[in-house]
């Protein structure tokens, strides 16, 4: 149980009243208990307050903490940031240090100092895991797989053949990185290739072989330092060079990240998110939820892709994207608010009304 | 293999001709055979029952069991829930009670009455699974977890720390409940805050620390009763109060719930839909498949999304809500209907040709 | 390591220069070491040739190799064809042969010549495994599962009771085949029932017994041969008939299939693409990333959904769709270009400015 004091140096924040009150969990205002630490980040928290028990609360700058019946409060400027610094404090790591006499690892692995294997997992021949990384139950690790080290391996998560993750990765349970990359051929033109010809128009015509030839994945996957990945997300191995993450970026549950796909720096890939074969993402992009990038597509830094959009051309630095085809936020927008007048204003051509003004 | 009479008995439905007939499987008419029971709920299976070499079958009211040739009938005036009874009827719970050899449950957990643990599950410290509760192979059970009575967990669940489920839950294969939510935070003002200020004019800035800080998540799942959870949904866990899904609830396969979302009772979540952080679903809503929620978003009771729906704002109680961004679905329709006549009316306006009428 | 001239048979493509050379690896040009075969399948891959060290290489039709400094060079007129017969040589099968003694297999089960069970796996009662098939480690196999010869079963798959696979799947870490369906029904019509009467107008009344039934799932899945399925990718259990999917279907990552589908021979599915209850696919039907068809709805053969496409009613043979509602590519494209051009017409109908040509 840390005390006030200890919590305000770590998170580098200013603190208030009794400095040597010990805190042991987190909780919103209204259902915090006396050994609590209210999360009061703005004044309309204030009132919660007095219905919990804590006696120690995280406040908006400038708050009162004594009118709020507190003995103690710890002032945080930028509140999600506060938020960060002390959840980590409060957290800790679910997964002990320690080899479990169930687990199956082949002699020749190599393990760091204070790495944690858990019950059941499989550690391939060959393979390296680095000091301090603590891997849970049930996680399949192939043979030469390279896990830096600081990791947290949860349970259930799949490490392919040919994959290298560098220092402190965070891999959500049933995370799949390094299968095989989705990648077919057929012997005459297939379909997909007329269609781009095509456009769409006429009928497709019969395809003499339409037999699927596999190619077969032989890059791996290589993903730098301080990248987490979410829940059930796939990452798949790339044909001849590797699929590549950058470092710190953060992906989260259920996304598609397919063959040969280049991922930048500290970009974010909310849930869903999805990139197609080969596509290349630069650094500090977001991806909202469900956004995706066709195939083959570059993506400039610093571009944010809003939820649900989807990109089939490339995308300069700096755009923000919205709706399908991807268009710039501003003039996607209008479209959306143009196609909701439309019903009317065909009504009103139709009938021969006056046009309206634009705020009608 | 029961009876004609206790089938129909168990469905609270009327039956007629030899009572005493046993079947073992239910069947589509056309391919029955002589010991199974054909399923003919509307009279255009008539015919198919021709085909098939059942002699008992579930009918629509008012069939004529004799002339299609059958020894036995049941009668079903509400077909689907006819099936839900019949079907419950000829299952059988997959995993049987008792402790697998292999499984790993910690000395310190507490298992009730009939509880069953597959082979190579890990159950552990502290953890509690209600009477008669059955788990299956490969599933990985944190410390503290509390499963309640009477549920059925499939292969390869994944429940996390601080994770509290109901009594009767059924978990599909590969389900994730209490991963990490997906909570990120820069020093500066981040991409997302800046694009909520310009609605996307103009170009990004340079952000001169792109670091994610991580928030943790330290509150748990909480689900209530009677809850169903898809094959490979995750349903992540709250900041510092749990993420809650409320009794009767039942959610498809592929879902993602992200952190501290609240979902209430007797909804109903279809395949790959997502509610991200921190939105608030009422009672008895329904998501069709894909539909997603924006974070910090309230959905009323008795509200539904169709297929493929994006919501980005609040949703009052009783709408049915179409589209992207969602719109209720009448208007959302007539949006569609004017859009696909747009091409037509633009050539028309370009070329001076007098107005159409509406049903052009 | 292969030959040139052994590695061209394979191929059944012509070859030039030393025959003898071995190589281990397939490469990009540029990064392509002395022992590499270098992938240079276009003129525009000719400059890095020159930056890597590789002395053969796989070149387009008519290439000059000696100009480009190698010592042997394979000719590939249609590229990826090539890469799929190259990748397969260069690659080897991830299992070995043989059970690992960690391995639970029931003695029940079947296991034909030269099958592998990885680390971990489970075998149920009465299953059968067809010669050569090779498992990974933490598979589930259900009793009485039927998987054919010569396929490959990443980690963690879950096969449920009731799976039938053909000869050669390729089955992806964490898929799961044969989850129960996701059929539910309650007392009263549902809203679902309502909102097809009234398309969305009015609101939803309350609904007096929101319960929802369970239909269970006795149908299992059945596979044709030469099917491979994608990590993460869900195929539910059919009510009381088999969920099915035909020969030489390739489905990606993230996918989901619900109960009673039927899919086509030699079908394509993308990345997260997903089909509603009881829909039907016929053969050679592509669907794009994202792609999702509606339940009960046959889509005919030789029918291409492009990415993110929705379908919500029947699509016939050779048509290629797009877009949600999904339309005929071609008029989709049309409606999206005036959709863009509209926000400006209103305007100009406002101010009353004369029309404008179609290419403003």
């Amino acid at each position: 149980m840390p005390t006030i004091a200890e919590i305000a140096e770590a998170l580098g924040a200013e603190a208030a009243g009794d400095m040597t009150l010990r805190v042991s969990h987190a909780s919103e205002p209204a259902s915090a208990g006396s050994s609590d630490l209210a999360l009061a980040l703005a004044p309309t928290w204030a009132e919660a307050l007095g219905q919990g028990r804590a006696r120690a609360a995280v406040l908006w700058p400038g708050a009162d903490w004594r009118a709020l019946g507190l003995q103690a409060a710890i002032f945080a400027p930028r509140g999600r940031l506060a938020m960060a610094g002390l959840t980590r404090l409060l957290d800790e790591v679910p997964f002990p240090p320690g080899v479990h006499p169930s687990a199956i690892v082949d002699p020749t692995a190599r393990l760091g100092e204070g790495v944690g294997v858990g019950p059941l997992t499989v550690v391939g021949p060959g393979a390296e895991i680095g000091d301090g990384t603590r891997i849970g139950p049930h996680v399949t690790i192939a043979a030469g797989v390279r896990l830096g080290p600081g990791g947290v391996v949860h349970s259930g998560v799949r490490l392919g053949r040919r994959v290298v993750i560098g220092a402190r990765a965070i891999l959500q349970p049933n995370a799949v990185i390094g299968g095989d990359g989705f990648s077919f051929v057929t012997r005459e033109p297939a379909y997909v290739e007329i269609v781009r010809e095509t456009m769409g128009k006429g009928s497709l015509p019969a395809i003499e072989d339409p037999t699927w030839h596999r190619i077969h994945s032989l890059g791996g996957v290589t993903i730098g330092d301080d990248v987490e990945v979410g829940a059930g997300t796939t990452i798949d191995a790339g044909t001849i060079r590797p699929t590549r993450i950058g470092d710190g970026t953060k992906i989260d549950n259920l996304v598609m990240l397919a063959h040969n796909v280049v991922v930048g720096r500290h970009c974010l890939l909310c849930g869903q998110a999805a990139v197609a074969g080969s596509s290349v993402l630069g650094d500090r992009v977001v991806m909202g939820g469900r956004a995706a990038v066709g195939d083959n597509i570059t993506i400039g830094d610093d571009v944010v892709l809003t939820a649900n959009t989807g990109v089939l051309s490339n995308v300069p630095a700096g755009r923000v994207m919205m709706g399908y085809p991807a268009t710039r936020m501003d003039l996607q927008i209008e479209s959306y608010k143009a196609l909701r007048r439309l019903p009317r204003v065909l009504r009103d051509l139709a009938a021969g009304v006056p046009k309206r003004s634009k705020g009608d």
